[in-house]
């Protein structure tokens, strides 16, 4: 299978069609599912994706897109899912194509709901996948700057160096930079905790802090991150690296992350249900702040931050008086 | 003397205006030397700062207020230093009191340039004062949130625990809240070192680089300035506490920071001296970037980010060339 492999990416969505612009640049065909027939037929006649990134225009013969999730699984050897966590399940139940012997990526910054777990644990134990064949692609990196061909560096993370390194090659450009890793575990923690601490940084906001307190607030949210992900999972890992600290900070200080606009209003005094409908979609970080919660049940790490989003989305806290008493705990 | 001790703050700019404001919310009376006698008989009678954060008032009452250096020194036990480190000197060469048994804080970010030193090393070198009579004070603050009361953490550095948390309690309130540390070099170092990196993140985005970019050149400063200060003063530390990273990232990521407003600049093909004739005064990250490069030359800490910036400024190279490489060194 390590040969020429061949490629497949799972999704619709912005991230999954910056990761096939990605590909494009390397291989000849892309496999590429997505659930929207409309959104296919657009690209094979205008040559971008309606939804997502349309700037981006392709060359079709180098696509091979298709709607049945499972023609397009059984076509490649490596798949790199990139949907929202909230919907691989269903994806996933239509399942009929073995996964034996693929290399599994996940692009998925999110906690599955069904099974409260990463993803690549999800795969791990509902789908008898080995360690081994489970890698993560990872920020930090919007996929719009990867549209505008901003240079970005992304990390891909697996405990099989030599596949981390083939999926890192047929990532790499002149505007993208791969680096490898093999805390598989670690990465995919960070994705998904970065968007609970972009949510508290939308709070904040929403509250009427400021630039100082959004600072200290990200100081304090890498220092919990670290010591979440060593209780989860004990490794030899600088917490600075790209993949954690970088993430944190491209989503964090970000004002067009989903999340920090969810948490943002959720400052500005609309109620959960209001405020997911008035986005027209859930943040990933909504999903993300209980399952943290739940796990932290078991690890105990100290995680104020986390704690008060916590009070905040699912105990329907006061978030100022929650803010107020996390910044007494920060420093 | 540390039985209701006495404050003065030194300098008439916006870091100084908002010490006295947080002194000001605890102590009857503040002296406060700064050099322009008009801007004094502004306050005097407008009760605010015509220059600086002039949205402030102030009781009077409670600032004693003078041109002249002495004067003020003399009158207090606890001096603040709050001027750009260029004219520090300049000040001091005025000086004809005692500075024996004062306590000397500093609130400079950055270098004094006839030295290379950072302000305690250039007050324990020139001025004899004991290593225990030497504190920094130290964000991430701008004095504008200070200004607009918006909730602020400020970092206290002594060796001495006791005066650490005396100036700690003088500047605490409720929208202050003050941490104290025992690394009086690292954090100074810290404060002068974020100057240079936010001129790198300027030049970047001068350049076209975008918000992938700066959270990979942040994740990367961070590293860098955890090796530097690792070399100039070793010591236990977490790098990641607010008055290292924190103050990186307030600095770096503001738009309204003079330093990389300076590199913005740079990026955008002002040459030096056109940059600073534009913005009518020099940042304080030109000259650190000078100094940390010559301190680097024999603590020889790995610092790609410094070597880049210094490169820029002092060696004519091509901003556009030098940023490409750098970017090719950080991951």
């Amino acid at each position: 299978m390590e040969k020429s492999p061949k490629f497949a990416v799972i999704g619709g969505g912005s991230w999954a069609t910056a990761i096939v612009k990605m590909l494009c640049e390397n291989v000849d065909t892309v496999h590429w599912y997505m659930r929207s027939v409309y959104a296919i037929e657009h690209i094979k006649k205008q040559e971008h994706n309606p939804n997502y990134l349309s700037s981006v225009e392709f060359d079709v013969n180098q696509l091979e897109l298709s709607s049945d999730i499972n023609k397009t699984i059984a076509a490649a050897d490596y798949l790199i899912f990139a949907i929202p966590s909230a919907f691989l399940k269903r994806e996933l139940d239509g399942l009929k194509v073995s996964l034996e012997d693929k290399m599994i990526f996940s692009a998925i910054k999110g906690i599955v709901p069904e099974s409260s777990l990463i993803v690549g644990e999800h795969f791990e134990k509902f789908y008898n996948i080995p360690p081994e064949n489970i890698g993560v692609i990872t920020g930090p990196c919007h996929a719009e700057e990867v549209a505008l061909e901003r240079l970005s560096y992304i990390t891909i993370a697996c405990t099989d160096e030599e596949r981390a390194k083939i999926m890192a090659d047929h990532l790499a450009s002149d505007y993208i930079k791969c680096k490898i890793s093999d805390d598989v575990t670690g990465t995919e923690y960070a994705a998904m905790l970065k968007n609970i601490y972009a949510i508290a940084a939308g709070i904040a906001h929403g509250l009427g802090y400021g630039d100082n307190f959004q600072s200290v607030l990200m100081s304090n949210a890498i220092r919990e991150m670290k010591k979440f992900i060593k209780k989860v999972h004990k490794m030899k890992r600088n917490i600075n690296d790209s993949a954690y600290l970088g993430d944190l900070l491209v989503t964090g200080y970000s004002i067009f992350s989903r999340n920090r606009m969810f948490g943002n209003m959720i400052g500005k005094g609309y109620t959960v249900k209001s405020a997911q409908m008035e986005m027209s979609m859930i943040a990933e970080g909504y999903y993300a702040t209980e399952s943290a919660y739940k796990i932290n049940k078991e690890v105990k790490a100290k995680t104020p931050i986390i704690n008060a989003v916590y009070g905040i989305l699912y105990e329907g806290k006061n978030p100022k008086k929650v803010m107020k008493k996390l910044a007494d705990k920060m420093d």
